[in-house]
């Protein structure tokens, strides 16, 4: 069977975080029929900012599957103007955490609908859908999951710890506040058991920071397996260094080994298979499921699409 | 004793509104010393939008004596862009309320300082000198004050009416909703009992909708007369219409004449004098105060210094 004919049959879920997540989503996007991704998104770096409701994994999601990723920046929007931080830095505000004219008006849209008791899964799926986005974007939870990162300077919430200290303290341990009392969200926890769904794809993303926030939530893993349907990961690491962001420094100063193999055991009794970068080869005959060997450096529309198709081979090799 | 000379004893304050009302504060802030002018401004139009406090009169007047009014438009900021509009248009968010990028900056900021327990004149007060304004701004009051405009199409908060309906349906009547409760705020009554207050001018603005909701707040006929300096109101009526707004149209809305004569009656007991505009003045005799003539439109800076210098001289003649 060719890629192509697979890429045709089912529904395929994808658990991500960011940016490095958000690739792997859109090759998938891009190789699926329209409407077969669900992507079931992180919320653990949402936070309130400004008196808004700040989600930046689902909106990195929403802006890539959009076509609006700033591809200059590497975050945000693209077509973006900055008139709102310029005036805001002259009134004496905050700016730390950057937010264009064009984003702006996602957040502030986004809280006035919240506010008027909407719920995330659905405000979320509605600003997609105005976007032109095929896909469904969902949180994972439409309840607040905030991750607490504890450092060597102390306990930051996620975004002052990523964003306003770059990642500069070192990590001691990570606390996913409000994860116990949240639910998986119904639309998410409906995804992973569709009668038509064949795979669910762990995305790239830190399975610290941005894939255990969904995990700590109480039956997430449950509804993740209730489908039945093969649950592969793509490795985050790659030749003993993350791709992108903080992934392998956290894990040293977690006194992790930065190898696929720690992500691997990490994932152990929710995986079924495991996409290996061919540059970590040598690692396959440690790791006790089976593993497909991939280019994961998704830097052209070509790679996103490469990893995505080879994500979903090793799933149907499993079904 | 010359203009020039009165300008430099002692300080001013204004009661005024919107566009009209900003235009003799700019002229007063010109003639004046820096420091010298108080301005007390309208806050019944405030409203919450977006989920953002927005305060339009408290706003016009702030950039008009920054100098970062938008010429073009007659209202806003100056350099001002518009993503944030297009965006949410696009997000089918509510548009009707035009919101430039750089204005956007000014309600996200002070909106913020609100929720964190700041007092809107405190507010108003940093933002002011941050943005280079050597005038004090203050709010009427700290309390919410709402104008709820009566009409034949129903009861309309005020924004709804002046800008999502135009004041296009027929006035009944006003209600100044929260008044009876709001208190005079701390530093507009201590600015009218100043030791070295000279003048209270009562701007241009409309006397139903901007100047009113400061008059029905308990308490502020009072402070207005404590200091016991002259009272001056300037026109907002000339030849039978107003300047600008929709002054005229409410009057005879409303059963009233729009002369300035209901004007000055409207004023009575609190005003001891009156600007009058020249084009007007066969109604001088009618008046039972004393008045000054002048060419009260505003359109150039120097009208503007022209009709600040006559409603001061004449304040100067009955103090």
């Amino acid at each position: 069977m060719s890629p192509q004919t697979e890429a045709a049959d089912g529904q395929v879920v994808a658990l991500t975080g960011g940016i490095g997540g958000a690739k792997l989503c859109l090759g998938l996007q891009r190789i699926l029929p329209p409407g077969a991704l669900r992507v079931i998104v992180n919320t653990g770096d949402d936070f309130e900012h400004l008196g808004l409701a700040i989600c930046p994994d689902l909106d990195t999601t929403l802006y890539t599957l959009a076509g609006l990723a700033n591809a200059q920046l590497g975050w945000g929007r693209n077509e973006e103007t900055w008139t709102f931080l310029r005036v805001l830095e002259s009134l004496g505000g905050p700016t730390w955490f950057r937010l264009g004219d064009a984003d702006l008006a996602l957040h502030v849209e986004r809280t006035r609908r919240l506010r008027a008791g909407e719920t995330l899964t659905s405000v979320t799926s509605d600003l997609s859908r105005r976007l032109g986005v095929c896909s469904e974007i969902m949180p994972m939870s439409d309840q607040p999951v905030r991750t607490m990162v504890d450092t060597t300077d102390g306990e930051l919430a996620f975004q002052e710890y990523f964003v306003r200290r770059r990642c500069e303290p070192a990590v001691i341990g990570l606390r996913f506040c409000g994860a116990d009392h949240a639910q998986v969200a119904e639309a998410a926890a409906q995804a992973c058991r569709a009668p038509s769904l064949r795979a669910i794809l762990i995305a790239p993303s830190n399975p610290y920071l941005s894939i255990d926030p969904a995990l700590a939530i109480p039956g997430m893993r449950e509804a993740l397996r209730a489908g039945g349907v093969p649950v592969i990961a793509v490795t985050p690491i790659v030749a003993g260094t993350a791709v992108k962001g903080p992934t392998a420094k956290i894990m040293r100063e977690l006194g992790l080994s930065p190898s696929p193999l720690t992500v691997c055991e990490h994932y152990r009794g929710l995986i079924d298979g495991f996409v290996l970068d061919e540059r970590d080869a040598r690692l396959a005959a440690a790791m006790d499921l089976p593993v497909r060997l991939c280019d994961t450096l998704m830097q052209t529309i070509e790679d996103r699409e490469r990893v995505a198709r080879c994500a979903l081979e090793l799933a149907a090799d499993l079904a």
